[in-house]
């Protein structure tokens, strides 16, 4: 939405376009240089911040619109997205708890009693992971700022965000065991330190230094490459890259990498 | 649904107790000494068999509504049940692809062209797991019969279900390495073959047979008991029992066994 008399119409009326009921919340993980951070957006309505999210369009797929949604807050297409859970309490309709007097002071506009915003949702979540230094935060409409905060320091957000939070983090570190996870997050050309970090990263914890790119390695995942990183004299960690046609395959067929 | 009348309200006016375009489907997995299955549905409608599944109601929590829907076609109450993807295909309404002529045969009803159930539907997959022998399979009022397939001799289902059985079996399997599964699909008592053997089925593959029952005794999963079993001269294999306390807390956080 863009303007005043677009969400009007949305309001009103936009469950022609949109499916109603049914919504997408994006937990968006970003990682550079050891760091994971999550995004998360800044309403004007309600003072805690929250995911990005928003409904799907009649005709669209639900990555599909993941997709989307992700992308108007990232400026980035094709982000590696993944359902983690579906959730749905029957009070857990985030606008329902919108203060009205708030948003009519911001938009001029009343929500009808009878918008088919305020009825019950059930909300499917996606997380995503991208190389924090390729995004471009960006709010939207509603909200005031779209900014990422270190995984560490998530305050208590609005709805059942943080549950969700929790949920996508904990399917995310079991994905990481199972499905090839990286490909986007580190140079086409990395060391066998830089993945390990990006790993003990994103799953929180510590990981046996030698053992852990070794089942990389022995799955076909890393290619060694004829070529080395100078860092100073004795110093030069050889460079690995991802095996394309087995990340592709592992991606779709899943692996044991614990 | 018992009666006629009852099922034409829920094509009239349905939508009115039930959540419109969310939608349950049930993979319910079933083990017993070494052999996996899975629940089937007979629809009358519809020449494949197809996913037990159902509505949400209006004030029914999306767990609650798994869990009714899988113990009206097992007998169950409280199976172990997870999500595992949400569907969403614009087309893959199931409902709009039945033989309206067969439908009107078999009920007298004419579905309205303007039905609720005629709309788009998303439908959220949950996976159960459950001990066959302690299953009573029953059909719905619009199914001839509700049976038990073995897993690698799924027929072509209905609709998206092959891919819904698919994504359900690579999620359980997954689930395995990071979550105890098995507490009820075991005796309270059993023994490391017992147990090894129920991975091995479920995971459709060999396990080293010393290196994983030390894995789930190593994370104080299983317990040794003071008892053997006393299978013949010189053969007493130890009885093990889950601790209730770790897997309690395994089933919450996760955990890696693999």
């Amino acid at each position: 939405m863009k303007n005043l008399s677009e969400l009007q119409a949305f309001l009103e009326s936009g469950y022609q376009h949109y499916l109603p009921h049914v919504s997408i919340d994006c937990a968006i993980f970003g990682y550079h240089e050891g760091e994971m951070k999550l995004l998360l957006l800044k309403n004007k309505l309600i003072p805690n911040w929250c995911l990005p999210g928003g409904f799907i369009k009649r005709e669209e797929g639900l990555d599909e619109a993941a997709g989307r949604i992700s992308k108007e807050r990232t400026g980035i297409k094709n982000l590696f997205l993944k359902q983690f859970k579906t959730f749905g309490d029957p009070d857990r309709n985030g606008y329902r708890s919108f203060d009205q007097k708030k948003f009519f002071k911001l938009t001029g506009i009343h929500i009808p009693t009878d918008s088919w915003l305020l009825d019950r949702t059930t909300s499917i979540g996606f997380y995503a992971i991208t190389d924090i230094s390729n995004a471009t935060p960006e709010a939207d409409m509603l909200s005031s700022e779209c900014a990422w905060f270190p995984i560490d320091q998530i305050p208590k957000l609005a709805f059942d965000h943080n549950e969700m939070v929790k949920e996508a983090l904990l399917t995310m570190r079991v994905h990481l065991y199972h499905y090839p996870i990286g490909k986007n997050m580190l140079p086409e050309k990395f060391t066998l330190k830089e993945i390990h970090l990006f790993y003990e990263t994103m799953l929180g914890k510590t990981l046996n230094p030698s053992n852990f790119p070794n089942k990389l390695i022995s799955l076909g995942l890393l290619e060694k490459l004829d070529e080395k990183r100078s860092i100073g004299p004795h110093r030069a960690p050889t460079f690995y890259k991802f095996n394309t046609k087995v990340y592709s395959k592992a991606l779709k067929e899943g692996l044991v990498l614990a």
